[in-house]
């Protein structure tokens, strides 16, 4: 039998052991959420959706004529970020910007026919990832953790 | 006064309706987890931590002579993404790469003192920056809040 290694004994001696970071919310959210992106992109990606075109679309699809700060402002991220994602759903047809009237220095957004047709449907397969996803939970678990993240979210304003 | 803009109507439109995404959980987790990222930053950001430093180190400290691709796979991102993390942590002086006795291809990582110094004082400044957090929630809803997000991270394995 070959001898243990430094990595191998680690490894025994860590493999039940809780570590700090597991005390610590804002890790276990961020380990949460990626549970979800990675299954989002299983679900959605043959689709061509990640989790942030879909998250635009749906903003593009539900405000009409809602301006690309308005939109980033939405999804709190940067302008900066949101353009390649724009131009992105724009470059497959589901997204058109358009003048704002009175205003030449912003432009609008708008989902196209094919661009709503596309959100509605991905739209019920992300429902569809998230029940799967939930299914262990019972409905007093789900409705708490709803509000908890709303609270938090909210504690930011 | 000044028309109205299709940018100003659209705004005034959607300032109170909730949006689709609102009742997607992985959305909410995304948003709250961003709150507590950029709170962290604020916090620890004059220490040269960020969430992912933070994490790494956190991991070499409680387990001493973990391997990269072990430290990789408890923080659930992909190796080569670790290395840029233990680059700047080693830069630093917090962190030193060994060899593991028995394996020449691989390297075991251990914390400084001033590493375990470093950790231990930024700890105490993200135990705060949670509390102020979470300082709205009740007993109960954290406790639900944790094993609800440990549920959902456990439904990966």
């Amino acid at each position: 039998m070959p001898r243990a290694t430094a990595a191998t004994q680690s490894r025994s001696l860590t493999e039940d052991r809780e570590s700090d970071l597991e005390g610590f919310v804002g890790y276990n959210l961020k380990r949460a959420y990626l549970v979800f992106s990675a299954d989002f992109r299983r679900a959605l990606g043959r689709h061509g959706f990640g989790p942030r075109q879909f998250s635009a679309l749906s903003l593009i699809v539900q405000f009409p004529q809602i301006t690309q700060s308005e939109l980033a402002r939405k999804l709190g991220i940067e302008r900066s970020g949101l353009v390649a994602i724009v131009d992105e759903l724009e470059g497959r047809g589901f997204v058109a910007r358009m003048p704002v009237p009175g205003d030449r220095r912003v432009q609008a957004l708008a989902a196209t026919k094919d661009g709503r047709t596309a959100y509605l449907h991905a739209r019920e397969v992300v429902r569809s990832h998230e029940e799967t996803l939930l299914s262990d939970l019972t409905p007093d678990e789900l409705d708490t953790l709803n509000g908890v993240l709303r609270k938090i979210r909210e504690s930011e304003a």
